[in-house]
């Protein structure tokens, strides 16, 4: 039995801290759905802070005040807890290092709560095995649409229903410059400034506006909400980045506009990534840097839920949402 | 420990019935997400059926022909069995016959799942103090929303945040006459005549147009999502019934539509169902029969779901999911 639940923070960046502020901040409203918990551990690059009785406020809110020397994998190796939450910086080639941070942790039993595609992208079913082989969970809301549930969605709330396609809008910052271009009649250029400006794109787009993030969040739509085996190289991908004024000048002639649409089909056995004609009055024609998603089933028939794909508070609500969900009473 | 869980359908017109063909048609399914179970009872009107070892498929999909006389309150005082699933026609005035049906089930014990909404507007407190009280889980998914994930995904996928409000299309029928007035500019009563036709409407549409049904909803969210302590007398209603083709005409000169929203604000302390303007372009103007709402949280912002309020398949999907919440190992 767990008396006080013991949580390590595994990267210390904007989603880190934030969710370290959500437990700080909000700790009677969640202690009331899981019990007494405590923040134990918070590792980065740079240095670790452990203390087994619990890091103060004072080490969660100045990053770096408290931290020793020492590296995460030790951290994990020796310290004592019940629950990960992985939110170091993706790298969906090779996962690493959340990779090692979360097989690590899988295997010593404790459970995993992470933010962090990679992992899932390269080595999901042996995440998964590992997770059942230790009895423990695996947990992953915030990895595709932030703070829009749709894991939790689709595996208990439409439990019972057979999925037949997921499609949708998985990358606010393309569905900015679409639907910039789209209301301005500017170019992709022009839009591409004005978000890098705004810091909704970032210096190096390229994750971003080829469809590689957008393709990572099939991977893991299919593997994990469609029972699917895929890696990233089954993923038919394009992106963004040829679209012309042109082109929405037409579709908008016919009341249609365009948006990248990330889709895993039963059916069709589709499995991509592309720039497709949406009219304008269907739910997923979302503006700015809203996600959305259609799921498609044979019970419930089709369901639309649309939110905000990223932010710090955004996504420690789905991180959040996957704590209370592993420890509820 | 339950070995084998045992069922009891209380109320077999068409939901009833349909629920009781998914739990035979997806046994496979539905046993590896809950372990074994078998439907033991199924009661309605004009009588019962009932056997401890498990009823046959003949009985429950052919209504009526091995139903013995006997009383439903009979059934729940007498039989063994570990959820009650009640589908009884909703009365929300004074809730039953539901009302006793699920205080007695949750008195002696039995987990119950509903998909009606009287005996929740009339004793929503009283019977949750119930359910705790004899540790068992009263479940309603199916009571707004039909296939649409509503509380569920509040409660579970937006764990962990505060909802400041839920507002949106709760009633099929209102906004299919809605819609229809709008795409082909005819008269409220063109249109109502329409729906009669298709069964969309029924031959007494007053439930629907006058705002009833979808007030008795705003009940229920607020006093299950928003922790609130109302009645159906303090919702403020205004149904669809005055509307012109004139309305929509000067709505649609300044691209708004007409639906109408039932909505809970805890910031505005609003508790109302009425017709109201809305951008065609918002997530809520949807088309058709379909159901849609917006949750205004503090973590994840807003979140808009849209999916079918009503239909056979799509309440079982949604009476489904919440045995499955209750059971799933």
């Amino acid at each position: 039995m767990i008396t006080v639940i013991k949580i390590a923070i595994i990267g210390f960046g904007v989603i880190g801290r934030g969710v370290a502020e959500v437990l700080l901040e909000k700790k009677e409203e969640i202690q009331n759905r899981i019990g007494e918990y405590s923040i134990v551990a918070v590792c980065e690059k740079d240095g670790v802070a452990y203390n087994p009785d619990g890091l103060g406020w004072e080490v969660l809110k100045m990053k770096g005040g408290d931290f020793s020397e020492g590296s995460t994998v030790d951290i994990i190796e020796t310290a004592e807890f019940d629950v990960a939450i992985e939110v170091t910086p993706t790298d969906i080639k090779k996962g690493e290092p959340g990779l090692t941070h979360i097989s690590e942790c899988l295997e010593k039993g404790s459970h995993v709560i992470t933010s962090n595609k990679g992992p899932l992208v390269v080595a999901y079913s042996k995440l998964q095995e590992l997770a059942e082989r230790n009895e423990v969970q695996l947990m992953f809301e915030a990895t595709v649409g932030g703070g829009m549930p749709l894991i939790k969605l689709v595996r208990n709330d439409l439990a019972g229903n057979e999925i037949d396609s997921i499609r949708g809008i998985l990358n606010g910052t393309c569905n900015y410059i679409l639907s910039r271009m789209e209301s301005e009649k500017l170019t992709y250029n022009q839009v591409l400034t004005e978000a890098k400006e705004l810091g909704i794109a970032e210096a190096d787009p390229t994750y971003d506006v080829e469809g590689i993030d957008s393709a990572a969040k099939v991977v893991i739509i299919a593997n994990a909400l469609l029972n699917m085996d895929i890696t990233y190289d089954d993923v038919e991908i394009e992106g963004i980045t040829a679209i012309t004024p042109e082109a929405f000048e037409v579709a908008m002639e016919r009341d249609y506009t365009i948006r990248l649409i990330g889709e895993v089909s039963r059916e069709t056995g589709s499995l991509k990534v592309s720039p497709r004609l949406i009219s304008t009055h269907h739910p997923l024609a979302v503006t700015g840097t809203l996600n959305a998603v259609q799921i498609r089933t044979d019970l419930a028939k089709d369901i639309v839920v649309i939110g905000r794909g990223a932010g710090q508070k955004e996504t420690s609500s789905a991180i959040i949402s996957d704590l209370i969900e592993i420890f509820r009473k």
